[in-house]
């Protein structure tokens, strides 16, 4: 059995060593690449039922565009080719020849889609196209984590065409709050709404919404951005509509995004020195029955029992398996599915079994209940719904714990060098006061929170005059 | 209206036709690739859940792996790499910087997943693993179509390793039969299972088995392949494992893989000169209603009659859309949905309304019914097996009355050349009889079928002995 480090000893190897010991993800031979592993995979799989869904009940279908951009069109929005160009890997040969125009493998697609949208889009009547996609993006990352910062990794991508400002103004708004809905409900992670400021928005954005959630270290992550475009790609591009008044009119654009570093958010949120925890709503196994026994007499009992409660545990509508491995002891396979982060661990044993009862030990609080086993299986989905919300409010409690209000800047510098949690301090909006603390102490603007109330204050760095507090910490 | 050429005057023009006015896809900026628009991409989503289904019904999980290759890994396995290479995207720079080792994108998985296997694998207790992954891969094509031959394309590639011969064989079948009940059951299209000769197949497998399908020309298309790879990768990347008596062996293996070209297949073979049609089990819509009015009077009492019919079939479990759009005639969406393939249209005017009756259009047969509101939706489950099947037995008919058993070289050159249907001929396996053939029509040997008994025969090109027919065709 592995042991993992544990996270007061080092945080980041804790983190590693739980990808590579659930076997989530392993490092790749290509440089700064992963491979994700069918335990991580599954995890992948079930965000993106809960996302997909969410996306087609508000309008979306999803199509896929190509891999590959010419290079020309990298460079016709100018704050987008200076964001992303140096990140992309290059194609120069294709069929053994050398191109005649090198194709950059996307980084994200915003380009290549436009130069399509110019073909479909012509009247107020095409609009707005609601698409998604599901993809390989790749950026080249000087510095990699897995899941976290990877080379080459797995998103969706929603690219929206509206008639006006408000139509996509509002789009990107909707689809900010449908992360956040994912985050808190699927996730149990609690996240901050809000603008990114100008220095941190998406390279051809007007502006950037984000979520930014705390992990267990009290860094950030941002775990999802949606975009307004405004018209830059649609001039970039040359996509005009006609409007409904007859006139020619640039087309309004939002893009918005969440990927595979959303599995790396939900280990670093809810996993403990034991292993992986994973929240019931994306587990891809809810319960596992561990059948205890010495001889074949009590292996063939208990295993019946077993195998009839999970019928009855699958038939209410949750996902189970039983491990009846003879190989594994019970307390090497104890420690083995709290490593891999499955919610509910059954126990039958022979003395268990004579007096008609069962164990169940949940593994967010590591609990253990005694229970008939008549109840087991009607028990199951109250006990996934109390881990659920059980972890949501841990991890609530800790973002507020950790969320500290200073309008000093030697205390924000405390605060976030020492990773305490996140400053919440005035600024008063000057770029140079941003780079400052970032020069400091690497801690960047997380975000200007929707939730934060208009207040007159001083900017924490230059004492300007703030409208508002900003969230700053380091991140992910 | 856009009008699609017919079958009869041109059949490369009709499936353009097809793919490009439902919307299915359209042709990228980037040589050889296309994009496919919601309409395709649908169609590909109900393949991919139903194939999801049934790969993990046979105990295979997800996984994802990188999407380069280093070079170097391309070039271990001799005949792999002699046949992939040439078709190869290659990467030389990343990050602004030319790279050290030239990155592949990957046309096929084997070589990086084998070398991820070498790290995963010691022991026979590591054994089967059985990996597939959804990707999108690269191969340069010098003349591409829509869906059937892109540069870059989607599909899913299992990849295997077992500890014998027999568990890697039975794996290749298993698959290569999941294939041809997906293609019967869901697609609708039968197809011929077999064995491809040395000279088709895959580069790096020792056997390769197909499903092969008959186009409405009469062309053959290739929609499923499931490698036996014995230990050539194994071998390539020094992959061995502990066997049951304590010595290293060499893992077995196998891939199998369907692509997008399926979408391609679907239309070739259901599709008539109205339009697309789909099978009702893959259709991403299965009803479509169409309100019938003048008035906004009528217009209000015919959709409130739509809108409850829509509920009532939607809760009966099919996917049901209604068109009340002002601003096209009834006739106009007709055909549009002929156009687009829905299996089924209802139609309800004011004056079905009065007699409280609709008609109901099946989008296979043009058959039109008029029945009682109320019995809409109870019939729509059994009008939509009777398409599924109705597709399936015509496309069964076609097949066989296009399947011409010939003893003859010349009427086989005859069959082939003038696409009148696949030619079942002895062959006694040379390569060179082979060649002659392809030489001389163009057509190649599709598959040695399974189901063919054995005969003794003499090669319809030299006359020398065999033992079974085989099948030879023009091929997509």
């Amino acid at each position: 059995m592995a042991k993992i480090t544990t996270r007061d000893k080092d945080y980041s190897q804790w983190y590693i060593d739980i990808v590579l010991n659930a076997k989530l993800a392993d490092y790749a031979p290509v440089r700064g690449c992963m491979v994700i592993r069918p335990n991580g995979y599954a995890i992948w799989e079930k965000m993106q039922q809960a996302l997909d869904g969410m996306f087609k009940e508000t309008g979306h279908t999803n199509a896929y565009f190509p891999l590959f951009i010419p290079e020309s069109f990298m460079t016709k929005e100018a704050e987008h080719v200076e964001g992303f160009s140096p990140e992309c890997a290059v194609v120069t040969h294709g069929g053994g020849k050398e191109l005649d125009e090198k194709l950059y493998v996307r980084p994200t697609s915003e380009t290549i889609i436009w130069s399509m949208y110019k073909k479909w889009i012509q009247s107020y009547r095409d609009l707005p196209l609601l698409y998604n996609q599901w993809a390989n993006v790749v950026r080249w990352e000087m510095r990699t984590r897995l899941f976290l910062r990877t080379t080459e990794f797995l998103w969706q991508e929603g690219h929206t065409a509206h008639e006006t400002y408000e139509d996509a103004e509002a789009e990107a708004m909707r689809m900010i709050h449908v992360y956040q809905r994912f985050a808190e409900d699927y996730m149990a992670v609690p996240v901050i709404v809000g603008k990114k400021s100008d220095a941190e928005k998406f390279a051809g954005a007007v502006h950037t919404y984000c979520i930014e959630a705390m992990m267990q270290d009290n860094k950030a992550l941002q775990a999802g951005t949606s975009h307004y475009l405004g018209q830059n790609f649609a001039r970039a591009f040359d996509v005009t509509y006609q409007d409904r008044t007859g006139q020619q009119q640039f087309v309004y654009a939002t893009s918005w995004g969440v990927s595979t570093r959303l599995v790396g958010a939900l280990i670093m949120s809810h996993s403990d020195d034991q292993g992986l925890v994973v929240p019931p709503k994306l587990a891809p196994t809810h319960v596992v029955i561990i059948p205890i026994f010495r001889t074949d007499e009590e292996k063939q009992q208990v295993c019946d029992a077993a195998f009839t409660l999970k019928k009855e545990i699958s038939a209410a509508g949750f996902r189970v398996d039983v491990d009846d491995r003879d190989q594994y002891k019970p307390g090497w396979k104890f420690n083995e599915y709290e490593m891999l982060g499955v919610p509910l661990r059954i126990e039958i044993g022979p003395r268990d079994l004579a007096s008609g009862v069962c164990t169940i030990a949940r593994r967010d609080t590591g609990e253990k209940t005694t229970l008939p086993l008549t109840e087991a299986a009607g028990k199951t989905g109250g006990l996934l719904d109390s881990i659920q919300n059980g972890l949501l409010e841990k991890a609530k409690k800790r973002l507020q714990e950790h969320l500290f209000v200073t309008d000093s800047y030697d205390q924000l510098v405390d605060i976030v060098t020492k990773e305490k949690g996140f400053a919440k301090s005035h600024w008063c909006g000057s770029p140079v006061c941003e780079a400052k603390v970032k020069d400091q102490t690497k801690a960047t603007i997380r975000c200007i929170p929707f939730d934060e109330p208009e207040e007159a204050g001083s900017c924490v760095v230059c004492g300007g005059a703030s409208s508002k507090r900003v969230i700053f910490s380091k991140a992910y």
